[in-house]
């Protein structure tokens, strides 16, 4: 199998599709396809259709429940708590952004807890939605334990994502979209793939210390073994892993324990061999700066302070700096006219879905 | 000479007096010497009394006016903004906490951002305000350049913290309080005077090029000849320093942008050789948790969290895995008991500061 082009739009009716298939609303399926897409366009292609088949998987194992639809459970103008009924992760998702923009547009904020729900593809796709109205959007999920706290030898916590979307007048959004671990899982595989040792600081062992062997740690990882990876700033309190290992655990409880969802290592579709419900927890929140200095001068300063920082003097052996959201607004923009590359593994999963579900496929030519 | 002990009440008492005899008003006095005797006896001395010197020297510069009140100039229900109208930090911060609370109490959650303000010491002092309400609490401000954006040499953005404070029932608080930068200046200043090479992946020299010489870096931030602290993530991307330097820019618009205060390179209090105001901001932030799972179900969420990430298997060669705030409030402990231990450097600032304002200072025996 080869490394394929596909056009934007065709890889989202392929994706709405095969959602339709599994028995997800129509309207529920683009959700889907859309984040995914998204993912591609902007260049996070660990987070795009290579996560097709898991959603399949999760669907068909019964850990994701496909006809479902989110449910408030508590609310005021301002908030609210909501069920995701172990539903799709970017349907419940957009539902609870959603209802942050409708309450910040009356209040000039709003902050929604999601529990009961599973992975909901890119943080940033969520803080996005709030730059149609100016506002300030912010994400955030637990996920899947992967991540060692300092000092410990258990992969306790998720890659636990953070993002920020701040709107802009000349310049692009600032989008700011990080998990809190030093790396995620992705880069661990690419490393093993080519064979390659891993940098210091990025992963343990089952000993709890640094090591540099990929294939051990992934391998560790599948088995619930020992180790893991390092939160951001690394092995120990040298480089201040425990400050990346705080902000993960901020994310789980701003996420999770605070609307009452799993959290930690019960995030998992499976235990003690039987699949269960992951009841990954998400918070949305946005704030619209005409409560403070305003729309227009916050435009206007988002664009001098990225200015500053674009035009300041590069590091010898440097050509660029770069603000953040700026590499994938150009990607996207590449890849909407020249179409979205697969790799091969990505190709050959697609393939199988489409053959399992009898939807067709087009790839460019 | 020599280090000394000091009873925690007297230094309180000491601060209080040399405020007063700056002209600051009484109960704003006590504000900013409860500020400053809790970092010490957290063990966040580099937060302490060492600062006092500093904050005398910026009342008689005249960035600091010492007897000013803050003004809320945009104010709902849930939101305000307020000038800190160039006065101390901590009473700017203590109006700001004090207000997001009032609100938190009747909405469920308040925001309040601070322009026009000074250093307001420690973040955690007024995250951790939200906790005799059980309400998290939240607090970040912007600070003086020292923090080199990824692939920059430009020492543009601040140390910026960042402090979340979420209430627990056996346990203690987990207090979150953490600059966005690899290490603070402090550091750095430690390993200067004891003649130490720095870390790989701690800070730049003028070529924005990593260094292990902490005089060059300490020389080059004071006369501003570039280079600086690399943020939380190291040197370029391979550690992901982009998310730390992301996240200082965050605190930054949170703060500064957002209130309508300096930001990045302005937060300096001289420029040109002339003395000028920093105009630092703040933001404070807190939620009720009875708007989502509720208090009792969060706090006991929250000791069942704390008990598995401190009860997780240990990395070889270390004996214990902390949660956030737990080292500091052990410390605040034995320092209420035992004194706070005051180094030499600081010692003698504060005797000159004794000496030139004639008010009496009393160290333990």
């Amino acid at each position: 199998m080869n490394e394929k082009l596909i056009h934007w739009k065709d890889l989202f009716d392929f994706v709405t599709n095969v959602m339709i298939q599994l028995n997800v609303r129509e309207e529920d399926a683009k959700k889907v396809a859309d984040n995914l897409v998204i993912a591609n366009l902007r260049g996070v292609d660990s987070h795009g259709v290579a996560r097709l088949k898991r959603y399949v998987d999760g669907i068909k194992t019964g850990y994701i429940i496909p006809d479902v639809q989110p449910k408030i459970v508590k609310e005021t103008a301002i908030m609210a708590n909501v069920d995701g009924q172990n539903g799709l992760g970017q349907v419940a998702g957009v539902f609870g952004m959603e209802l942050v923009l409708k309450k910040t547009r009356k209040q000039g904020i709003g902050m929604v807890t999601v529990f009961n729900s599973n992975h909901y593809g890119i943080a940033g796709y969520y803080s996005m939605m709030a730059l149609k109205h100016d506002f300030i959007g912010i994400s955030m999920t637990n996920s899947s334990p992967l991540v060692v706290p300092t000092f410990s030898r258990d992969a306790l916590i998720g890659t636990n994502p953070i993002s920020v979307a701040v709107p802009t007048k000349k310049n692009r959004p600032w989008v700011l979209d990080m998990a809190t671990s030093v790396v995620p899982r992705g880069k661990l595989e690419v490393y093993n793939r080519l064979g390659k040792k891993l940098p210091d600081g990025w992963a343990t062992d089952e000993t709890g210390r640094g090591t540099n062997d990929p294939a051990r740690v992934l391998r560790n990882l599948l088995d619930r073994l020992g180790g893991g990876i390092f939160p951001l700033g690394g092995e120990g309190e040298l480089h201040s892993g425990h400050k990346g290992y705080g902000m993960s655990v901020m994310v789980d409880i701003f996420s999770a324990l605070l609307s009452g969802s799993n959290f930690g290592p019960d995030v998992v579709n499976k235990k003690n061999g039987r699949v269960t419900f992951p009841r990954v927890g998400h918070m949305f929140m946005a704030i619209d700066p005409d409560y403070f200095v305003g729309k227009e001068v916050l435009k206007d300063k988002m664009d001098e302070y990225i200015d500053l920082l674009k035009n300041s003097k590069k590091a010898e052996g440097q050509a660029r700096v770069y603000v953040h959201g700026e590499k994938e607004f150009e990607k996207h923009e590449i890849r909407e006219k020249e179409g979205i590359p697969l790799d091969a593994k990505t190709v050959e999963s697609l393939l199988k879905i489409s053959e399992e579900f009898n939807v067709p496929i087009q790839f460019k030519e």
